[in-house]
């Protein structure tokens, strides 16, 4: 991802945050201001992101790393009440029941940025596209490098994109994972809001804590639970963030990687 | 290949010219001046290069389109003269019998690129490396994208370095049919000076020239024979510039591709 295509010398860039962390360094690498809108405790869509006159609006949906959803006819109301772009980076949309394609159609200031990582799988391979109006994407030829993507990496993804069956029931085996990492999480006494995600954003409550972590106050159970697990070579992520200093991002594995956790912190919290 | 690590928005970028086309095209996406000092007619490395005060010196050695090579001492003195950094293009050095990197163990402000599109015949591919002392590197990785390259193309790279047997005979095939398609060439009547490269770069010289080509001057020759290989779908490189405007670069086919374009170039100028 490059931002060369929408930077503006003089207007900045704007996104909701907690959002992907990769958004502020590429603003800065091409000097650009980022402004960075709060999302609300149940990452909302921020009302006041449009009115930031930003050249580029990005919003993450399926937001990184809350797995929360901004629906479809919010997101047509941003594209039309902004004077810029609006960016919807969709990395990891088809772990989701909604995507945002349409918009494409009825707003020229809308483009859609695809991953293959996610949902395909294909973490190692550099390939991912945008969806615009011609203009849009034309105007983004403007700064593209001459040279195109990787020809081994085309023929890979086309390979993959290709096998819609085999896309689909490795989706559906994340969600069906998904939904039982956080009912089982839930049952331990974590706040775990439905994730339409590759991973669930759990927030550690206080009454299954020990008193030991109680008085470590709110914010330190997070890590403290994240700095056990990594004893236990588990590995998930923590964010010492604002909204998320309370929340561990947990991604879906497989049942008997997901067991392993559940188990690690069965015995972390008793 | 990106600009950022190098440019200052202070100082320009500077190069010989003529040389690849894309220099100038990155420094402009990067609102970064170019200075572009202008070769002689042999192609020796300006002196006035050495004078620009560019944060970025570029030589691409060996030259495109030229196929000729500065030699690896000036390029010492070039790096210890300025007060920057000089980036080495080392894409087509595979075809050459000398190279720079042992510049850079001298030089802490010497970068060497090197492509797999050209001497491993990897041209799909979107590998290439950098050679640099660790302080150069790590000043690269501080703009250098988080995500790595693709980790099929690191596969494919891999396995190509490591059979330098097959890659050193493509090569020898490459410098052989070279040598003769420079005799062949010379023998038409063309001045092909020797090249370090996978092409050459063939004067077109009056004398065996057609009456009508004559009245077209000296610079519609090689013009007028581009346009008549290009009839005969054979596809050369004409660039109407400055030392290059009567000159064809011809990139060294397969014997049987080669001969096809000397028949043709017999044809249109008998």
């Amino acid at each position: 991802m490059a931002f060369q295509g929408f930077c503006d010398e003089n207007r900045p860039v704007a996104y909701p945050v907690p959002t992907y962390s990769l958004y502020p360094v590429l603003a800065d690498i091409q000097n650009c201001t980022a402004i960075e809108i709060p999302f609300d405790d149940e990452f909302n869509l921020p009302a006041k992101l449009a009115a930031t006159n930003a050249a580029l609006t990005i919003v993450c949906n399926p937001n990184a790393p809350t797995g929360s959803f901004i629906s479809v006819d919010e997101l047509a109301s941003l594209a039309d009440e902004i004077d810029g772009v609006l960016l919807i980076d969709e990395a990891y949309v088809d772990f989701a029941e909604n995507n945002c394609t349409t918009l494409v159609k009825d707003f020229d200031n809308v483009v859609i940025l695809r991953s293959l990582s996610k949902g395909y799988s294909l973490a190692g391979l550099r390939f991912g596209y945008a969806i615009a109006q011609p203009e849009m994407i034309a105007s983004l030829m403007k700064v593209k490098d001459s040279y195109n993507v990787d020809a081994v990496a085309i023929a890979v993804a086309t390979a993959a994109i290709e096998d819609q069956k085999y896309f689909k029931e490795n989706v559906e085996k994340v969600k069906s994972e998904r939904a039982r990492l956080t009912e089982q999480l839930t049952e331990l006494g974590f706040n775990v809001p439905g994730s339409c995600s590759n991973f669930v954003l759990a927030q550690c409550l206080p009454p299954r804590l020990s008193s030991r972590d109680e008085a470590a106050g709110k914010n330190g159970r997070a890590a403290e639970i994240y700095k056990e697990l990594e004893k236990r070579n588990i590995f998930v992520r923590y964010f010492n963030d604002p909204k998320l200093e309370d929340k561990l991002r947990i991604t879906v594995g497989t049942p008997e990687q997901d067991d392993k956790l559940l188990l690690a912190l069965k015995e972390i919290i008793k």
